[in-house]
């Protein structure tokens, strides 16, 4: 098996990334004794640091990488491991990353305040800023991404959502930190304002393209790659973009059927409706828009002067494009 | 009926607190609309509004009470909140201050993340001060407020934890809050170094205080007077500063009778116990240790230029007095 679209990706900073996932192992330290185990727990458990990467390139490719972007990135990285501590515990999850999650290990009540402690630790660290505009953005943004999956709870089993609905709440959610994370490193680059603009928009449409690629996995991957079970997202009422494009165009006898699947769990059958129904695959048609996304976020770095970081961007995109082509089996 | 021992201390900054509960109100609409419900409801359910009552008194004791003292208060109040929020999905509390909680009202995830919401939101806000070592003090002691739950939460129904446990984990979720509030409302009036760390020492005995009135509250008090059901500490494996007192001094009997009685959940025979038990009242002893710590604080303001503020600093000592003492019954 090759190196993964991502790895090959990664290499271009790894010495960046080496020093990122230090500082984040370093971080147990920051916390009472009594703690450490258990903030260890739900930051070792490496995930594909995939907004480190987009911090850390879109450093590089505004200046050179220093080490406030390596704080950037630790930050941004907390802030999203401290939302997926909060998530199992409402998905009631017992694996991520093919490891047992930190609410099967310890129960619900401790995986809400490790999540809460990360999360204060993370703002924390960003008050260490120089420049109180960045701490600013990022809590501001950390409000975002929970009211994004607020709204994502609060419509769960809503059969009224859109696929707007949808993108706005994934948005929220996901393309507002990834957006942050390569705005604030330009930012911290000093760069232009319209150079900042063009980084923070990237940021925003990778990250919504790589929300709507997890979720069609979600719906297509396969357990042993992902990790996780499928088919969480549906059995909990989150009707994601292949199953809303479905819904959209579906007969009212589909629509029905899809209903009645859902509560009756048979989420195979669902998925299997996804990918063959008369509205020939919802999935497909879903890959097609996060593919579309990412060409427009790629489109709009033409006026980026180009260096190997630069470059490495361009290929972040390709590397998700190609990602999301293999779900297209 | 007369008027509450700390309402006659809060008539000292009443136009200030009637800010902060504007502000507080207001909050709702940096939300995103579809949220704004459930932040009202989690803001709404006045509570005694403690921290924002020491945050104005010692802005007013160390200078003019200015809009910057009401932000502080503001956002002390809503870390409180959001903690709130969390520790009801966690005790899985129907009831706070005789209103349904928000989990009760919309389940445990949506309630998960309105205290994220909430959290976020105040840190954010808290970004906003020109002096970012107040920010960076906010965040910090939320990390601190975190951990403290964390640890307390990790030794429930532990027979082992000792009364210098206890007294920590106290001081960490509670003590620390209300030491910020008090030590930062004196950085913002720009007072002297010394005078400061008063302050700061102020809040951290009156904090920790009243967090061993709350525990002994929930084993003495009425479930009339408090809006919440009793006992729920102990039922939660919580041993608080009674309990903990009361097995230093037990005999193997008692000790045992004690861990049948949490065990099979018989709270009022437990509480009983505490009250009248062979070692003369752990009850007793709990409030004299909380108006000990009072008197102390107290003390520690005779260095403190007097003034009306500086005076209802004393006073509020007082009143939290006034109201142990409400508790030997």
């Amino acid at each position: 098996m090759g190196v993964s679209p991502l790895a090959r990706v990664a290499r271009l900073v790894q010495p960046h990334i080496e020093k990122v996932e230090a500082r984040i192992a370093q971080q147990t330290a920051a916390f009472d004794p009594a703690l450490e185990g258990y903030v260890l727990y739900a930051v070792g458990s490496r995930g594909k640091r995939l907004r480190p990467l987009l911090t850390l390139l879109a450093g590089g490719a505004t200046g050179k990488i220093n080490p406030e972007h390596v704080d950037l990135a630790v930050i941004v990285e907390l802030i999203h491991i401290a939302t997926l501590v909060h998530d199992d515990v409402m998905d009631e999850a017992e694996c991520r990353r093919a490891q047992p999650t930190a609410n099967a290990r310890w129960g619900n009540s401790l995986s809400v305040l490790l999540g809460d402690c990360l999360f204060a630790h993370a703002l924390t660290l960003s008050t260490n800023f120089q420049n109180s505009d960045i701490s600013r953005a990022i809590a501001r943004t950390a409000a975002t991404v929970c009211s994004g999956e607020m709204i994502q709870t609060q419509r769960r089993f809503d059969l009224t959502l859109t696929v707007q609905d949808y993108l706005r709440i994934v948005e929220m959610k996901t393309g507002s930190l990834f957006s942050v994370a390569a705005e604030l490193a330009a930012v911290i680059s000093k760069a232009d304002p319209n150079v900042v603009e063009t980084f923070k928009n990237f940021g925003f449409q990778i990250g919504t393209a790589y929300q709507i690629y997890d979720d069609c996995l979600d719906l297509a991957g396969s357990e042993s790659l992902t990790g996780k079970t499928l088919g969480t997202d549906l059995r909990k009422g989150k009707f994601t973009l292949p199953v809303l494009i479905f819904l959209r165009s579906a007969s009212d006898f589909e629509r029905e059927r899809c209903c009645q699947l859902v509560l009756e769990e048979q989420i195979e059958e669902m998925i299997e409706l996804l990918k063959n129904g008369a509205n020939n695959g919802a999935l497909s048609e879903s890959i097609a828009a996060g593919s579309d996304l990412i060409r427009e976020a790629q489109g709009a770095l033409d006026g980026i002067v180009s260096n190997p970081y630069a470059d490495g961007l361009f290929s972040l995109g390709a590397a998700l494009c190609e990602m999301f082509d293999q779900l297209r089996v």
